[in-house]
């Protein structure tokens, strides 16, 4: 596995060194956990010609250190090291090294600052999002992580649908789901598990509140696993009851047709705007043209929400072995609404398109 | 309510005009919920003379505007108005504003940039850590809801060491935890909750693995609510089984001096490296000096971790109405440890000395 995270370092390295930079200085979580295997919480990656460092804050628990890719130099820092982004910086200058590539998009002005005054000799560059852009494309292992990831929501939502859920709260269904992510193997939720019931459904991103399931109801779950840091995501929306009304049915088939247009768009080479409007002009045509979101869905892996983004003013063709979602949606307020999500990853025509990897049923269920 | 708020922003108003800032930027996010009453993900709010206003970002998910305190003007941004600080900063240098102060600590390098080209008349200041400062002191309304969230934690674990615990892992007591803050009225969980069995007990911020709990293990447990926005946090050790071993009760013996020891300490005036000193000087003395972490406690409030921390190389000190933890802990490599863990307010001695919001008992109890 190892060989993995110094393959990637490798490729960073190359491209800083094409940039000018001698060595980069790594801070963004999720990508210094691609790099290295493992990411502490605040600590960072000094990729440079030689040996690379992972430098590890003081850490606040006295933990032990964490399990880093072995070819992987570890420090773990003292209190009185601080910053280890600063002691990093100080570390390169200390190595004769000339410039730095940091990455001006996470790491703030106070600690940029600070990198500064401690090598002042130095030469500041910026990595800009080189590593986001290295982990757009996902290797086999990172999709089986994905999949099973998908695998374990599935479980969880397909468990929940089996119970009875009319006067539970919200919260409640929120509370379950994530206990039976963990029960199937997950470390946890990719991020908060959304349930929205009757005026709230069709909310994505809506926070579970105390309202509880009733007849008659809409009900939409949006609910993901993380299985070794890997976050799929899949939303889902059930009538409670016999039988859904008119508008219930009306407003599904037009977001089903929607989410459908949008999974049927994803190609390689696809601008990632096409993806959007696929899906967004069937909701427009419904005449929801206010309603939708602004995104039709967005890429996942170490991160829930990352590159690419599915939006009307997204720069960017879709390449194989991305995975995004697609999740468009429509809430009436007051009366509620429908939001369909899948976790897929780009296909060419030839190994038969997009795979689906969260596979719960989407036709209308009523429950 | 909504005049607490206006008050906070009146004092970080005349803040600002004394440094010879016009305007003031705050994007961090528990700045802008003390500040606004609210934070959506990603919203900051200019405080500037006349009309404060909240700029939230783009929502992801077209969800209904937050709600802000009602004097405040709340602006939700289109996607293609891109960034709120920018956005901000725009305004400020519209309202004619010769100067902003921003929050250096908060932004990102690229974020600030962006601000100086959309307003490059605008002079740029650091505002510093001014809002964590204003929000050291709590007031009654605050402390109150500590006091809540302290009483949910303490019923949380309560009900679970009635339970049985045996054989059950990590995971699902963590879990079983959490469900049980919410149905007492909490928000969520103030923290990823730690349970640490056997080998990892006492280990501070573990996070739950599958371990199963043994007879004769030690368990620790760290846990807190989110009530309203405010985070308690408790830790407790017990021992599973009849009776503890010797070892056991000895070191309990020890970390509980300490963290007595540490809470006597906290008083009006007291230097926060005093409250960490007494409470280490205990453990150094019992031969623990390498097995201490970096720090004794922390200030709690709408972040579970914020100023003041408790450490040895602290500045500054103590004042009344300050909540902070107390939670020393010793971990022995292999054989696990003891950590324990109060939330407290300090107050002087006239009204009592410190006060307990986390009641659960301290007492070594063999589950």
């Amino acid at each position: 596995m190892s060989e993995v995270y110094a393959a990637r370092r490798d490729r960073l390295r190359e491209r800083c060194h094409a940039a000018g930079s001698e060595a980069a200085l790594v801070s963004g979580n999720a990508n210094v956990r691609y790099l290295a295997g493992t990411a502490p919480a605040g600590a960072v990656l000094l990729v440079c010609p030689g040996q690379d460092v992972l430098l590890c804050p003081c850490d606040p628990f006295g933990e032990a250190g964490p399990r880093a890719a072995e070819d992987l130099q570890v420090l773990l820092l003292a209190e009185a090291d601080g910053d280890p982004a600063v002691a990093g910086a100080e570390r390169a200058a200390a190595a004769g090294r000339g410039s730095l590539a940091v990455e001006e998009h996470h790491l703030t002005v106070s600690r940029h600052r600070a990198l500064r005054s401690v090598a002042p000799r130095l030469r500041l560059t910026d990595l800009g999002p080189a590593v986001e852009q290295q982990r757009l494309v996902k290797d086999d292992e990172e999709i089986s992580s994905l999949r099973i990831a998908a695998e374990i929501a599935d479980q969880a939502l397909g468990e929940l649908l089996e119970s009875i859920l009319v006067g539970r709260t919200e919260r409640h269904l929120a509370l379950e789901l994530e206990r039976r992510l963990v029960d199937h193997g997950a470390t946890g939720p990719a991020f908060p598990t959304s349930v929205g019931t009757g005026p709230n459904s069709g909310l994505a991103g809506h926070l579970p509140s105390d309202r509880r399931v009733e007849e008659g109801d809409f009900l939409s779950v949006c609910v993901g696993a993380d299985y070794r840091g890997y976050r799929s995501e899949i939303g889902r929306t059930f009538v409670i009851g016999t039988s859904p009304a008119d508008w219930q049915i009306e407003l599904y088939d037009q977001v089903f047709a929607a989410q459908r247009a949008g999974r049927e768009a994803l190609a390689p080479g696809t601008p990632y705007r096409d993806v959007d409007r696929a899906a967004r002009l069937v909701l427009e045509a419904a005449g929801h043209a206010e309603r939708v979101g602004p995104r039709i869905g967005h890429g996942v892996g170490l991160e829930n929400d990352e590159d690419p983004r599915l939006t009307p003013s997204a720069m960017g063709k879709l390449d194989a072995c991305v995975p995004v979602t697609v999740d468009p949606g429509v809430h009436l307020p007051g009366r509620g609404g429908v939001r369909i999500d899948d976790t897929l990853v780009v296909r060419p025509e030839a190994d038969g398109g997009p795979e689906l990897l969260t596979i719960t049923t989407k036709e209308l269920l009523a429950l």
